[in-house]
């Protein structure tokens, strides 16, 4: 099931793509309308959070409205929504791994920099944005803006101590995220945070895909275009530690909560890796795709 | 002003130190019996994040206590209270800055570690916990589990590319936060998230004192004893970086919300700091002791 969180008419809502169709379930109206006394979730983020079956009441909302003899009532077109992310608002930062795929780590400096060990940093919560949002130049501040495209695990199920063999059981699905980072904050600052956490720096959608649909996460291809330029041509399989292995290291001692999203790390090919930089201006437009879930679109603003 | 979140009749509540008591009134109780039809907040964080005049507020709640001759009503002693961290969820992440204070710097290695940029990283919200709470030992995850004393700033006031010299129209208030660290952790994987972000290891307290009590935050004397030795003796006038200079720097393009809590970093002292080195273990007593806000007590347990 493919979600996406949208603004409709000046209302946060969110809903499911509807199959062979540029539209979204309206979750919302089907709830309000056609099934006042379900149990159905205001926003994306309860559901997830609520333990509920969301999947399931999904399911019946769209049964509802295709029986209803009026499902277009219940249906938005894409070309009248604006895209939010799966997710406005983490319930913590959003976590991130650093230097996960070899010639990633190798092109932000040499061999030197393959980590032995899992780097995590995190992007403040207020960096996310949705897809085809405008990212800020941020000319004052930076003269390194660059592109991350990656792969990101959205946490389903409260836990700890997480052992490897059930790390799948606590995700609840796959999106993606443009981890922006402005390469010259984030070096001369040490740690990470301040040149990852501009505001709209975390552009994440577009949809959030429930992880029935995605059997082999770890096998995936993620291609990053700047201008239709390809910059990233790369495969999740490639990643130095698993999702099993992030989500199990990540909870020792630490608990992940449902709604937190981890970005597994960028595969090479970031404009910084390029001699000269290919780094980020006005005007660029950026598209992150990965197999199964999309493609994230956001273009490069004042 | 001196607020303070607790445990009572296991409730989360939220109210004031009495002035020469060792009690709390009790404003949610005052609230609901005395003054049902005022707006207050049901809890401190959302009294800092609804913008109101809250100090107003509790005072107008202080005063109908006081003068509804029952007063010991709307009290609650400490010792029948159990200490909650004032803000126990933070919005974002707690941000933390890194080697703030020279001969800490140096401590932590040498003198190349003192920084010529400030240095931030994160603390994940799941790992703040209240005065007198016990902290694992975490034995089976490190061998290097150290204590920070530090003062906090609460931010009062949403804001962006804040001035200098506005810093403190955006501060509520201040706190202490003992910046529990892995240390091990903290330098097998480079960036600092994981080393300081394990369950409870972000005490917060015992109050969140109003700005206006505190006019000079940039000369407070911070203490830090483990089993009653002094180990941290410093003064926040050695900042390396001083509140005004963090709040313009972390908003430089980073919205910074109310209630986000900002660590200012830790005086030389740490156990690290020590040849050989004193980290925490079991039944270890920490306290961290702030002039004007008061002192942090946690003890180290399972």
């Amino acid at each position: 099931m493919k979600f996406l969180s949208f603004r409709f008419e000046d209302k946060l809502l969110y809903g499911v793509k509807v199959k062979r169709e540029e539209a979204a379930w309206n979750i919302v109206r089907i709830h309000k309308e056609l099934l006042p006394n379900e149990n159905v979730p205001a926003t994306l983020i309860e559901g997830i959070q609520s333990g509920m079956e969301l999947q399931e009441t999904v399911r019946k909302c769209i049964r509802a409205a295709e029986e209803s003899g009026s499902s277009s009532r219940y249906k938005v077109a894409f070309s009248d929504l604006v895209w939010e992310a799966p997710i406005p608002r983490t319930p913590k930062n959003v976590i991130c791994v650093g230097k996960n795929y070899r010639e990633h780590a190798i092109e932000m400096g040499s061999e030197k920099d393959i980590p032995e060990e899992i780097v995590v940093f995190t992007k403040a919560a207020t960096s996310i944005t949705g897809d085809y949002a405008l990212v800020p130049s941020y000319e004052e501040l930076t003269s390194g803006l660059d592109y991350e495209g990656e792969l990101a695990i959205v946490i389903g199920k409260k836990g700890k101590n997480i052992p490897r063999q059930q790390a799948y059981d606590y995700v609840f699905g796959y999106t993606i995220v443009n981890d922006v980072t402005a390469r010259d904050l984030q070096s001369k600052h040490k740690q990470f945070f301040i040149g990852k956490s501009l505001d709209q720096t975390c552009p994440m959608g577009p949809y959030l895909v429930s992880k029935d649909e995605i059997p082999q996460p770890g096998n995936l291809s993620i291609v990053t275009k700047v201008n239709d330029e390809i910059r990233q041509d790369g495969n999740t399989k490639d990643m130095i530690f698993s999702i099993e292995e992030i989500i199990s290291t990540l909870s020792k001692g630490m608990t992940l909560e449902p709604g937190d999203v981890i970005a597994t790390g960028t595969p090479a090919g970031v404009g910084k890796g390029f001699n000269p930089p290919k780094f980020l201006k006005k005007g660029d437009r950026v598209k992150v795709s990965i197999q199964g879930i999309g493609t994230l679109t956001n273009e490069i603003g004042e």
